[in-house]
């Protein structure tokens, strides 16, 4: 098998990894494209098992989702949250009337004894979705977010609460007694695999989850799989979410080197290239001090061209 | 406390129960109106805990129902169930948008450790539906209908297959270890209790569940509580549902009488008067010999008059 035709795993969170799987998908094909989703940010909400993240690659990916908004499904409806609310419900969760259609045949499947792996490769199928994916376990594991205003449950941060309470650290209810999906595991073993691409996803709330599960990154890093960050952070802001709210009261620089650090004290040995944005190339000297390969490229993805371009970036870095 | 300020129990299945209900909630006002609903026909769908025939009366006395097409909500929309369509779903059971915001609710209420009892109450308050309403039992009983397809679940048999299997017997899993909803024990042991309205009800699957429930009816009975029944067939029809084809299937008479037997052979003595309409009056003596006074009414309740005017009737006779 020729490195061009070898498989590759991205792990994502939600908006911004969607975006790169996108341009992965487009430039690698459906086969070749493997997703680990995190699961950390799911939660119960009114009976139904909602999986953000999982949600939010199979819309970006099936070319359903709602550009302008950055979340959810285009052409939305909000008549049962019309309902809802008609009933005295309070309506902090936006659930539109076809995402809930995800959410209703998730959850009925999952009620009727189909794994959480099983329910997304369904959904995939379903929705035509360009690759494979996979949740990154089929067991719950859920974020708490520790901040200034208690333990929230993730969700009752980041959407009730709007992420304004000042957080203070993380931890991942169930994630010690979680497996890792076992054709991510299986996948990890394969001599073909070209190698792992970390989206610029929350590196707390989304890829540390994916890569603390089973010891995982160890995995990788023990069998020497080439690893590409795409750092999350330019020129001092997150594109999209909490990151660099959560890394200012985190007490870290708010920079791509903050995140970097962060990755080279936390999984050693793990980053092998660590891919910033043009405009944080003063930042390259520092970053190649914690041992990683720099590379300089434009990863705010606005067009479709951008995210093809960002990910034959990443998997030329991968060929390497 | 005077018989007109006594407390009424009305035992009512969906649609035909529903419009006697409306016109008892009418005439008694809130607070004397206690209702038990059929919980045999609930099912799990999609996740969802669906009460079609709790939601029938919470939407039949809150107003709400759509009283064209003798089922759901006034006003619905289909959205959710089309992106279920959209997802390739077999969507054989019809949710609208604004019924889903109750099952929605109501399933999260139940995940979350609440009775049916209380979510019920719950809605009851929400809606601001005029009558106490209880489901039979908090815990499962499911009707199985026995056919010549074999066993089907009920909504199986009632909507997937539009009642066209032919029955040949009913069973109700879980009744024997069913508990009688506790506010109902209590409501029969009240001396004030004026008296029960068995509603014009399927008799199989929408009467028979709450009469055997902790043998509800020999508690009835034995306690002498007066008890009315609606006839749920008029002039050889159901107005409706399957009850009529359900009798011919089970080689009986297709009349109030062959309702009328059927009760007198499995709750002896339990029926005090048996309320048949007017065009049925060639059935009065041969009622009258199974030990029912027998009454004649209007008993089709096309408007809000016929239901109040029924309504008073029934009452009237329990007052006797």
């Amino acid at each position: 098998m020729s490195a061009a035709a070898a498989p590759v795993l991205a792990l994502s969170g939600g908006v911004g990894g969607a975006k790169l799987c996108l341009g992965l998908a487009d430039v690698l094909g459906p086969d070749l494209l493997h997703i680990a989703s995190n699961t950390a940010d799911d939660f119960e909400h009114l009976g139904l098992t909602v999986c953000p993240d999982i949600d939010t690659v199979l819309y970006t990916l099936a070319g359903l989702s709602n550009a302008e908004q950055g979340w959810g499904l285009a052409g939305e409806s909000w008549r049962v949250l019309g309902a809802l609310a008609g009933l005295g419900v309070d309506t902090w969760f936006k659930l539109g009337d076809r995402d809930l259609a995800t959410h209703l045949w998730r959850t009925g499947q999952l009620a009727a004894g189909a794994s959480l792996s099983a329910v997304t490769r369904d959904l995939v199928e379903r929705l035509g979705v360009p690759a494979h994916l996979y949740p990154m376990s089929d067991d719950p594991v859920r974020t708490i977010v520790h901040s200034d205003e208690g333990d929230l449950p993730f969700q009752e941060y980041f959407v009730r609460r709007q992420c304004q309470p000042a957080v203070t650290g993380f931890s991942f209810a169930g994630l010690q007694e979680a497996r890792l999906q076992p054709d991510l595991a299986a996948l990890c073993r394969q001599p073909a695999l070209a190698g792992v691409i970390i989206c610029p996803s929350n590196p707390f709330v989304s890829i540390d989850p994916i890569l603390q599960l089973d010891s995982f990154w160890k995995i990788l890093r023990d069998r020497a799989v080439p690893v590409v960050v795409v750092a999350p952070i330019v020129d001092g802001r997150a594109i999209k979410g909490p990151a660099a709210k959560m890394m200012a009261e985190l007490s870290m620089p708010v920079t791509a080197l903050g995140v970097a650090e962060y990755y080279a004290r936390h999984y050693p040995g793990l980053v092998g290239t660590y891919v910033i944005d043009h405009s944080d190339a003063n930042l390259v000297t520092a970053i190649s001090r914690l041992g990683m390969e720099v590379e300089l490229a434009a990863t705010i993805m606005r067009e479709r061209e951008d995210k093809q371009a960002l990910a034959s970036f990443c998997l030329e870095l991968l060929r390497q």
